[in-house]
């Protein structure tokens, strides 16, 4: 399948890694995706040279990344999602599966992070990104673990889930084939993407569980009536 | 144990008979504890007189219910709190375990709700709660499921947790024990009362699964590094 990623950190690059593995045809879309941006350390990850040199996937502009994929993965910094997907082109997301993978936190004031106030209450960064590109078949999913987890969910210990939350029944599908194919039993559906409100609040419990355990290997299970 | 709850709903009503069935002097605080006030049916609740009559245990002002605790509960509506604990007055509070159960949430915009602005963010309504009242041992704990499931956790399959988070390690270890008593095994520890920023976060994700599951008798378990 070609899959368009737009954001070059450490969550596109791990997802964009085990995608590439799997057989998949992986575009990196960043803003200027020149050779000296290409070059330079990015946000918890190496550079995308290196990535690129290391897992033959491409990296070009986000709107070239967006046409390229017919599945698309956001993987950008919530505050700054909806521009990246402005600039990736409304066109382009149009009648796509668009896996959001972004949380609306702020670290601006330490850690923990919090959720952006603009982004929480009755609304989220999902349902946001699903109201600006209504064409698009918004998916929020593999937001509420590490990167190294969502790709090898093998890492935790025991049973536990994945939270997926969109409109389109046919593109959750898509996006739990994605996951089984990464080795996910546990699918949890949230609901149409209001669900978004529950995954993107698990941010939280995430990392404040990261600093009292030591390790940001973990994820959660529900546990439902006996 | 003497102990004092805060607020007269249900959940309030459900830990004040689990914790007289295992032998604790219970006195249930709410603002006016007149006879027409106890013949009132409550939200979520049966009439307090009711709880009177089949339980033994006693109703009274939220500041006669806090003088008679040695340990307390606050079992109000979040955005209720701390108006409820100030009419208790912080002197019938120094220097006492304080749990706090509530959850700062907005049923005003409908289902699902979601958590105040004025509680979130970089704070919680439990950090609040202890910089309000410096001399209470507060302890957040018990927030994250229904209040049967409090009380009884076996009502949900398999392994699941109770988070807890405070600055005073003897207070968890008395919350601790409460637990215990009511057969909780799994008991994750948040840390100090920032921790409360991560267990009031559950709660949209708690009434997510809630409506898509069905039942509210569920819980959250966490998995670690394999």
């Amino acid at each position: 399948m070609r899959i368009g990623i737009i954001g070059g950190g450490g969550v596109a690059q791990t997802l964009g890694t085990a995608l590439i593995a799997k057989g998949h045809d992986v575009v990196i879309g960043i803003r200027q995706p020149s050779s000296a941006e290409l070059a330079k350390d990015r946000s918890n990850a190496r550079p995308l040279a290196e990535w690129v040199a290391t897992t033959g996937g491409k990296v070009a502009t986000f709107s070239d990344a967006a046409r390229h994929g017919e599945v698309l993965i956001n993987a950008t910094s919530g505050q700054h999602s909806l521009e990246a997907l402005h600039a990736a082109g409304a066109a382009h997301l149009a009648g796509k599966v668009l896996i959001d993978v972004a949380n609306p936190l702020d670290f601006s004031k330490g850690m923990p992070p919090f959720v952006l106030a603009e982004f929480s209450g009755p609304t989220s960064l999902g349902e946001q990104v699903q109201a600006a590109f209504p064409q698009a078949r918004v998916v929020k999913a593999f937001n509420t673990i590490a990167a190294a987890v969502m790709v090898t969910p093998s890492l935790v210990a025991g049973e536990h889930d994945l939270f997926i939350a969109g409109n389109d029944a046919q593109a959750k599908a898509v996006v739990t084939e994605i996951a089984k194919a990464f080795g996910w039993t546990g699918v949890v559906d949230l609901g149409d993407i209001v669900g978004a409100r529950a995954s993107e609040s698990i941010l939280p419990v995430w990392v404040r569980l990261w600093m009292t355990g030591g390790s940001p290997i973990l994820n959660l299970k529900v546990a439902r009536a006996a």
